[in-house]
């Protein structure tokens, strides 16, 4: 009967979908725009380039899922793998299912971006579910790809802070819900056409967030927050009097491995945030994602040296993440110099942030997702009000002689803030009343991997496997 | 002796390449289209955009090699690592230049898609051969390119199923063999001017494999089903009553990591399809593509939960994969719905598939390469038959009223099942027959690492193996 | 305080990036070129696709960093892990930094090659520091992006060759070097439009190298086998009688899977060098470097399986990486079939370099750093001379009829030896007299990652590592 329950609401995606099939999936057939592109082509023919640009950005994006997943999995212990990749796999299935029922049209109705989604005023839309219709076009269909990969980010980034310990079930139907819901609407007030990015303050027009520091990192950050939070500490991380221990990961070279593929994709995220190769900023925009990335790298690796004589690698490469979500709301504002700025800053503002978490807060995240993707993320909205130089879309930061800009961006911090937590609070406590949020002190002491995926993660190397169940290890 | 027949047999590529150079390379300096691309350029302004745009699909389809790697390494015990990683490497080198030497003209003969290709009939294509002569021009090598990867993929598809029992040197003598022969002449009926895909009822024209369910994955599937049976299963596969057990691989995450890249590099092999960025449907060929793996995903682990509360996740990544074959012939020709609806029934087709071989056929394909390209791949063909909607190219399947083209396309499974079956079993026996296809009992029953390549896979972990030997272990 | 001096050493990189971006970043706000591309993309309307295929080149060459690491990571044992990862994870990010501040000023002042590279001579170039002025523009930021993933490429081919023993503090300190002085001052004679890309012999214009066989991978590779030398074998290497041992690395399925994301590099690294998709060439430059790669694979496999009867997949990618390497000056001037002859050439000189370095030598090169890269590298330059056809930019060779292009790369050769031998030497000598090269014996035999890095590689799979400390292992 339990069981019965858990599955019945983790299939609420599946059932909405198939029914979204039924009563809107064929009328498609009849209404659409341009499915082929002829009249879109026909009337700029620099369509054919930007939406290459676009969808191969968008294709790197999703790669960052692999990211996802094995830097989630070189922290975790070898017990808890299957568990934490078969998140890492699904979260992305069901959050994009989820954005393609609802998520897009409640984030881009309104905004008159592409064909279709005319319906929508500034707190919330409503046209473009299910890409039927008028919707069922090239552009509009281009959109939406490039979009749902950006909503699978947000979702992923929690897996991580959550791993081993929360139930599979659980996990999936909040993946449903940031996908569906927090993610969108948050994201509609910035990007949609919503009340946030058309804010006017003296001669500032909307607060800015070029490729999502605020709708994508920090979201996905703060819900990583509250969902480490409401699960609870694993078993073991903190002691009686509160002090933190380390629990190893079981494969560390994969951290790297999963901040070079992160870091691979996010020539995706920020240059593709153009939506066309025709804008040239795309180079520095580039080069700014990069600055930011290996100077945050370069700055936490020997804040640590300098500390403890030791290179460590896996702040390191948190370091070089925290750049990059630092540098991915001002990517497009801002000069080389400061990008290398951003990413300096960023570094001690993830190593503070984690310390703020973990010693304060005393909240288990596992991977660092809070203060790489929300620590991080608020940082960067924050830069594009300091360092934004007026050369590109008007924007202007204190460098430029504007204060109004980094104000727009103080709401806005505020605003992400509130709404996530918020969102993200009552959906995991939802999750919580009804289906659970934790795997029995049984299962989590065992791994996860047995109990809810009935097999470990290196089922053939049966001696490591025995000589671990002696007890010696993990 | 037998070494050498062994080495000599294999080395078949290698000497007709070397001839080849001999005999049709030098000609090259003199005769050539467009060997710069001058005149091309001149004549179509577009022709940077589109061959930047092939290039770049082509780019990740060669990458999708890699998540072959991880999918199958994982799945298997790690004494046939090196085995199993030295075929997926080498399988799409020798297919490559077996598709250089004979294939590409076997297979685009004919079809005047580019320069040098004027000579070939319906049935076979004969110009071509070594990129030589009018073929040394930058559009006919573009061409080349695209096709060669889609060539080493069907390749490469086989080496999961005849795993850890196939002998090197029987698995590369086919892999050329595949790339030289099978592959292309079915390739020419349906791509390459041939009367599969010109053949008329009613008023639909030609069987429709839009990026090849058909051409690539079924015949891949199907040789894969032919060789895993001629091999025969594995020792302790099958119990003597004929029930099979299950084989545990050594690293299951790498299944996941394996689908990941796979799933990144579809998005080349399809919307790449088109040839052409100025051709706009790619963007709802990149959607078509994401619903349907995403989709297959998610019912094969919901599928799996709820007869068992477990989410399965290399299940749920064949069913990622299994969407993807499905969606690959029809994805240029249906809605995002129909992709939606594709992408749910492969995961079912896929299951009942693996049953079949398993159950019923009792044949052991290690990481089910039948069920996720055969089957789902057959359903792939059926589906343009079915879904396609009229929007493109005039293809126009059941919902749109119209059964000509499911005739055809039925017509089309017969045909790729006649000819890969009939092909693929006279390769496999001829090579039993001079080379043999499996290693010896004992060797088998060690681990083809050693005896074949002359190293364990993770040699420097020796506690590890050295658990192994004594016999606990796999 | 001997911390203090090499942790001061190696944070030079950092306080020159500080002091630049005080003394030279803020002008940038002032001075600026055109640093939105408005003013380029509508004098040149193809600006846009260059720029994406440009952007896009780098990104996958970029990506070549994570097949080096894996590449690496599998040679090696799993105590020096960490070490090794975190060398290949900071020496891009230092060399890049090293490259901003001083390196691409260095190469390409005076080159003209994009706006505010006016100043320099055909020695050394003085324009184009830290990116500021008349450099933030979209065309020499996009310039500096490609160039820079290049020296970074040069840059981490060390790590392989010293790996095991060289400490990470004089890593990182050289890593810097050569980003900012060894690559970069070469790199100027060739690319920058200095003396060596502009000598003339009768009708033959410059030394060639298209994509940087000399001026990335010979470079690489000297500096690594003076590395490798002068920090001297591992323990272990080399018996008391000279000959050598083999050490095995941890994981060797890694040297597959690295050498398959190096190949995908390579499609950036060669094709994107034409730094635009209008130039058609960008084919068979394609087709060229894929033809080399996969026949260098298949020659070194069968060579090693005819001698041995063993399929050495080490080996075969050592071949493919040799091919890949050899391919990249002349991809661009010579035919398929010369691409499939440079390959297989290219295998038995790699064979013969690593006799040569580990025989005669005595040179410990962990990966075969030396053989792929300065030994396939320096058959690449001498091939433009006998390959290049004349069909592309006017380079002719051998087979063209004339030898003055093969006198050229002969003198490139002799200039490339000279110069990173000399500049290598005095670095590493530098380093081992202030900072030191080499950690303690205790260190090496405990491994490094340890006592650098303070963390083991697996560390929750302790089983494992307690039977490696019994001393059975490794």
């Amino acid at each position: 009967m339990r069981r019965f329950i858990q599955s019945r609401w983790t299939r609420i995606g599946l059932m909405v979908a198939t029914l979204g099939v039924a009563f809107f999936g064929i009328p498609a057939l009849v209404h659409a725009a341009d499915p082929n592109g002829a009249d879109t082509i026909a009337a700029n023919p620099n369509a054919g380039l930007n939406m290459a640009w676009t969808l191969i950005a968008g294709f790197l994006v999703f790669f960052m899922q692999l990211g996802f997943a094995f830097l989630g999995a070189g922290l975790i212990r070898s017990k808890n793998t299957m568990n934490y990749m078969t998140k890492s796999f699904l979260d992305f299935c069901i959050a994009s299912l989820g954005f393609w029922a609802f998520g897009f049209a409640l984030m881009f109705g309104g905004s008159k971006l592409w064909p279709g989604l005319e319906d929508g005023n500034t707190v919330i839309g409503f046209s473009g579910f299910f890409l039927t219709g008028e919707n069922y076009d090239v552009s509009t269909i281009m959109g939406w790809f490039f979009q749902m990969v950006f909503a699978a980010t947000a979702a992923t980034i929690v897996a991580g802070a959550v791993a081993e310990r929360m139930k599979i079930t659980a996990y999936l139907a909040y993946s449903f819900i940031i996908g569906a819901l927090i993610y969108p609407i948050y994201g509609h007030w910035m990007w949609g056409g919503g009340w946030l990015g058309t804010l006017h303050i003296g001669g500032a027009i909307g607060a800015r967030d070029f490729a999502g520091s605020g709708v994508v990192h920090t979201v996905g950050g703060l819900a990583a927050l509250v969902g480490a939070w409401m699960v609870g500490p694993r078993i073991g991380k903190f002691n009686s009097d509160g002090t933190p221990n380390l629990i190893k990961g079981h494969n560390l070279p994969y951290v790297a491995i999963g901040t070079f593929i992160l870091f691979f994709g996010w020539f995706g995220f920020n240059p593709g945030s153009t939506l066309a190769a025709t804008d040239l900023r795309i180079s520095v925009i580039a080069v700014n994602t990069f600055l930011a990335g290996a100077t945050g790298a370069v700055v936490a690796m020997y804040w640590k040296f300098a500390r403890t004589g030791k290179a460590d690698l896996v702040l390191a490469c948190n370091g070089a993440l925290a750049g990059l979500v630092a540098i991915t709301a001002p990517c497009a504002f801002v000069a080389p110099w400061a990008a290398v700025v951003i990413g300096a800053v960023a570094a001690p503002v993830m190593i503070g942030t984690a310390y703020l978490v973990e010693r304060v807060l005393k909240v288990d995240d596992v991977v660092g997702a809070v203060p790489v993707h929300a620590g991080a993320g608020i940082w960067g909205l924050l830069a594009v009000g300091i360092f934004a130089d007026g050369t590109y879309l008007d924007v202007s930061g204190l460098v430029d002689g504007s204060a109004n800009q980094l104000v727009l961006q103080i709401i806005d911090v505020l605003v992400v803030i509130a709404w996530t937590v918020a969102t993200a609070a009552i959906t995991f406590y939802a999750i919580k009343k009804t289906i659970g949020l934790r795997a029995s002190k049984e299962e989590e002491l065992a791994g996860l991997d047995v109990p809810e995926h009935g097999t470990e993660a290196y089922p053939a190397d049966v001696p490591v496997r025995v000589a671990a169940a002696t007890g010696a290890a993990d």
